[in-house]
């Protein structure tokens, strides 16, 4: 159920074919540094979240390749390249962002340093990780500031692959959600969970030859008996205005909530307020799901809902299901290097960043630079990068209370952007980044 | 590194909340039928092509809670349903399409009996396969079908989940690709798998004093030493033109490819495909990649390209990562059960469905029809429902043949389609479905 698994092989098969060149030909050992960074935001969104590093600094040490490995292995590389790929361990050191905080173009996300053998072998999970995990805490950020102070829970395991969608739900929490339906993210992160019902259990009480109202209100009751008052009932599988009749039949004036999972979602929260209301159930909340995104989560500001349930747009990353992050080779012993593909340049040479702001705390630019060579504002100024990995050994916090600092991290972040840089609508990066030259 | 791990909690929270209310009011042992199925194709698509079968038979008898779970579990369920979940195995009936097969909106993809308990449990991990599955296949089919008899290579790993990346290397061989770049895919599945190299073992070969070209005829050197002439050469790292000059002084005239990663992909494959020519390399295919999609790999049918990689707009469903399955209880204890909600419309009862054919095999109509009562059509009609799992019990292939099968079932489904529904265009899916209601 873990993944306490070998992570060797959840590479592209040419990061050992070049592996085995370098090998074969010594520069395998040449001293490399390459960077993780997005050259670009999805199209239209004003800043990113990183997620990931947590998840990559604890693979970090299941990166390896047994026996089973390396059988398959031989099968195309020579004996010099599989005695290396066995005794692997990465050796190396990584600075980077720490998880949480905000991205932008160019921002150097990761700076992984040591030989070019083992920087070269861990490309692939790595991006693997924060393509993914990224791609959904920069969306789900989006959706927690257009719900303001109302909760979001994520609902979107089911529209996922099974195992992304307990990295999904750890990226949202980080963003800022406040829970989950996905077990195995409570299991393996502490992430609160939360359920409500389906569709189904109240189809289950259907009675032969009575109407189906008869056969809710029995689902009702069966759910507030096994779970409680504090419930989450869901009200629109037949009929909105009865389900909330038979919901408050069934759990009285102190139910704890109802869900409405279709139609159009303001006006049902505005009849179900007013209906709850004069039932007496002023304290029942109420919860909507159902396709939602940041964009119509932002059009229900004015409408009485509580707390919102996200699936298919969080975990798809909602229009940018891949953060478009990429692991160039910036330096080769002390020579900056960069490619001239046309749209595809980088910047040669180790990097490090700071980010500006007025004394308000609201920021103003994103400053990358020569590692080692930061620059001496008059602004104040944030330190971005941080050490991650010494040789080989993680150095930063990992596990569950890194995963609280993430998340203060992004609440902090998305109060620190200035206001246009909480517009939903398409628009450049909330902040201009300056790229030093080496 | 594998999947042997138990998949209980890959599951929402609901679905066991659920099923300790239906364990405490008695309905949990109601026989009930779930199906599993699409409401629509996405936007504009004509097909979906069925995934996620076998690795959905394969989780099945891992569909369990240890210790460990129930110990979390115990946080919110009481001890009968512990009790319950402790000794879980599905138990049930499945039916369902094919593993490759074609689908359309409202095809019972899956159809599974048992009881309520039963059948619940599994809807979150069903979903989580068949939603990411279907998605990447569905994508996976267009592009082979754009790219006509060329080859195309799954490079998608470093876009999505780690282990996603697995399950799409798979997709993708189901609909056609020719290979991937996943190891742990070749490993777990047998997919075959292909390298070539990244701009990053050209610039590691940077000289401190020297031009690049003289770098890059060093890399291409040590990538032919170590691999051999039949090896993917990448020419576009500082100018494509030198690029291939080097390519064929490192490999010869029987150098097996180069690739191009940027620019303008035809203009370029025709300049390379005259140069190579003109330097003897006549047989030295070419590759393509760089943000490639099914339109792009139409766009490209006139060039001299030899095979594409394709990588984000694959494993993230090109478009539309995922398929929009559900999975609807639509009969308790024989009585056919269906929701009202508004636009969520399900049809009630246990359904099959076949396919008819014109006598030269293109389809033209899907019958979805109530189990047990196939109709007697005058065309050539296919059945599409077969049984996957009887008590609990696999009956389906599954493995590597059962993959192979899948896959020469799209080949021939893809040929089956009448002209229209091959278009890349948008527009109404290939065939209208029939519903015959219960």
């Amino acid at each position: 159920m873990n993944d306490a698994v070998l992570a060797g092989l959840l590479t592209d098969k040419y990061e050992l074919t070049m592996l085995a060149a370098a090998l074969r030909d010594g520069t395998a050992a040449r001293r490399t540094t390459f960077e993780l960074f997005a050259r670009r935001l999805p199209e239209g969104r004003r800043y990113g979240v990183v997620a990931g590093t947590g998840r990559l600094l604890e693979a970090l040490p299941r990166f390896r390749f047994d026996d089973e490995a390396c059988q398959l292995l031989a099968e195309f590389l020579d004996s010099d390249t599989l005695r290396y790929l066995r005794d692997f361990r990465f050796g190396g050191d990584i600075d980077g962002y720490a998880e949480g905080d905000l991205y932008f173009p160019g921002s150097p996300v990761l700076s992984v340093r040591g030989s070019f053998a083992e920087c070269v072998v861990i490309e692939t999970l790595a991006l693997s990780i924060f393509n993914h995990d990224s791609a959904i805490a920069s969306a789900a950020a989006r959706m927690v500031s257009a719900a303001g102070e109302r909760p979001l829970m994520d609902m979107g395991t089911r529209r996922t692959h099974e195992r992304a969608a307990v990295a999904a739900a750890r990226a949202a929490y980080i963003a800022g959600f406040a829970a989950t339906s996905n077990l195995e993210a409570q299991r393996q992160y502490g992430i609160p969970t939360e359920g409500t019902a389906a569709h189904a259990f109240t189809m289950l009480h259907t009675l032969k030859d009575g109407p189906s109202e008869i056969g809710e209100l029995a689902a009702f009751r069966a759910q507030v008996d096994a779970l409680g008052t504090d419930t989450t009932l869901l009200v629109d599988t037949y009929d909105v205005t009865t389900g909330v009749a038979n919901a408050v039949a069934a759990g009285g004036a102190t139910l704890g909530a109802v869900r409405i999972d279709s139609g159009e979602l303001g006006v049902l929260a505005r009849q179900v307020r007013e209906q709850l209301d004069g039932l007496g159930a002023t304290q029942t909340r109420i919860v909507v799901s159902g396709d939602l995104d940041e964009f119509s989560i932002a059009a229900l500001r004015a409408d009485p809902v509580d707390s919102y349930g996200v699936g298919t747009s969080l975990v798809t990353g909602s229009g940018a299901p891949a953060a478009g992050m990429v692991y160039k080779l910036v330096d080769v012993d002390g020579l900056p290097v960069q490619k001239r593909s046309s749209h595809k340049e980088s910047v040669g040479g180790g990097k490090e960043a700071v980010r500006l702001s007025r004394p308000t705390g609201t920021i103003t630019e994103e400053v990358v630079h020569p590692a080692g060579r930061a620059p001496d504002p008059t602004e104040p100024c944030r330190v971005l990068t941080t050490p991650l990995v010494r040789g080989g050994q993680v150095v930063a916090e990992t596990g569950n209370a890194a995963l609280l600092a993430a998340r203060q991290l992004v609440a902090s972040g998305l109060r620190s952007l200035p206001w246009e840089g909480l517009s939903l609508a398409h628009g450049d990066p909330a902040i201009p980044t300056t790229q030093i030259p080496a």
